[in-house]
């Protein structure tokens, strides 16, 4: 029987659940649409059911030795505590982690979902070989993930590495945090399609709501405002990569999510602004590259992190 | 004899020569106006007299071990290269460190100013007994530092820290180093002074050059003006203390620097600022103090860092 971790990546609109050996492959995944119920009780046995059925379904060779649940937002992962969760707001405050392993009988640990992509990238993916590696994941929301020497840099309360809300622009754009001018306010999925809908008033999207995938499709085809507000989107993106580089300078800085997988047309304009904001004599040391795992990087990351902290 | 290490703090405008003794007591110092040759060769013979001229004073006693000597601006300290210093331009590019070492016959470690001063606060200072800290040193310019579990977090090529160029503000006002919106723009003397000259055109200087002091000095004493430019230079030092809290989450963030040292009328602001940006439930966990050691920050710093890197 060879040792596996059960990863759960809790996305506001989708889940995805992993089993991942222990060298980081993953034997088994299931995805699904999210729908928690709203209390605390019914959304543990929802959790719950959700793992035991899927273990079920995972032959006896590889029963997992612990549960790593990856959230957006703030996490506390010594503690298994939730501080915010901004697309599944019942998470809040919950102590997820003590009361899901004892109905499950085995350790479960929290974390946030681009600290768990940020060392799976730095484990088997695009940060593979690096002595320090920031990621970005730009989706709906914006995370981020800095890994040094092979540790997570999670800071005092667990939320480093939220570059989502970093403030790039004061009196910016209003974000879903509360604050203005956040790198998510202008670099998101939500953010692009706000910016989109902007410049092109009077309902182009003809009743069908507008996602960010439409608009990079439109953008390849030629359509001249979808291509501005993604540069002006990958402006901004470079201005969060420089400043990470000047605050952290990792080795490598890695760009990953549903909207980073989306391309060139956003990442050179980061990296074109990007390098021009940094240090002159650094800027041939400034390294970008895109993400290479995929959705299966949380996973990945989930499986390297119970085995580094449970010493498996 | 006791082991001690002898400490150049390089300013644009003063330098200050101090020998520390290896558990951070500033034994003796000295200080004067700078002015460096403009070529590297006499460069070296500058610094190098100085230092011999300094050591002559010394005690027997007491013969340093080591010189640390901070610079402002990127400095590669494990290569004791400097990448590049605004104050003292003729600096870049230079190997000091090697070359200064085989004049002085004895290790010369270079180092940048703003992490020297970080060390010193963490060690001996307001970052005393936690576990990681965040620096700002606010003066002509704007530095920082990070230091976590005693270890100063330099990065990749030697330049993480380097809050004063993270830009807070698209767009906004030109910096030194030839972006726009850095932090350095916003909330350094220099662009205080910048700021308070603009809303009070026509000279009200008369003849004499305003400096940040006389402006922190006027809103002491009821400028209307005075007080507003300093408020805003807070709020955008609030932006940079909530952003280096997400991004770093340090256990504490210690304001220094002479413009920091200058007080109240910009600490409120500025606290009152991030508070509202960081996260909710996070707000009470943010941690900011004012700077201790003043200017012997760099010095006692610089101790530090020669012990652990010499090992002495």
């Amino acid at each position: 029987m060879n040792a596996a971790i059960l990863c759960l990546d809790l996305g506001g609109t989708n889940a995805r659940l992993g089993l991942v050996s222990i060298d980081g492959r993953v034997l088994q995944r299931r995805r699904w649409k999210m729908s928690p119920p709203g209390n605390a009780d019914s959304l543990y046995d929802y959790l719950g059911n959700r793992i035991v059925r899927f273990m079920s379904g995972v032959g006896t060779g590889s029963r997992p030795a612990a549960v790593v649940i990856g959230f957006a937002g703030p996490t506390w992962s010594a503690g298994g505590y939730v501080y915010c969760s901004p697309n599944i707001g019942q998470l809040a405050g919950l102590n997820i982690g003590p009361e899901l392993s004892q109905r499950l009988s085995m350790p479960v640990l929290v974390a946030n979902d681009a600290n768990c992509a940020a060392l799976g990238e730095y484990w088997r993916g695009a940060g593979a070989g690096t002595g320090s590696m920031f990621l970005f994941t730009i989706g709906t929301g914006v995370g981020g993930g800095l890994v040094a020497d092979g540790e997570l840099w999670e800071g005092s309360a667990g939320i480093a590495g939220e570059v989502g809300h970093t403030v790039v622009a004061i009196d910016g754009p209003m974000c879903t945090c509360g604050s203005r001018g956040c790198l998510e306010a202008l670099v998101s999925a939500t953010a692009i399609v706000r910016a989109y809908r902007k410049v092109l008033p009077g309902g182009l999207d003809h009743g069908v709501p507008i996602t960010a995938k439409m608009i990079f499709a439109r953008a390849r085809h030629g359509d001249a405002a979808a291509r501005a507000v993604i540069a002006r989107a990958g402006k901004a993106l470079g201005v969060g990569i420089a400043n990470v580089y000047h605050l952290l300078n990792p080795e490598v800085i890695v760009i990953g999510g549903g909207v980073g997988r989306a391309g060139r047309l956003l990442i050179a304009p980061a990296v074109e602004m990007a390098r021009g904001l940094v240090f002159g004599p650094l800027r041939d040391r400034l390294r970008v590259s895109r993400a290479k795992l995929g959705d299966d990087a949380a996973l990945i990351g989930g499986a390297y992190l119970a085995s580094r902290k449970l010493g498996l």
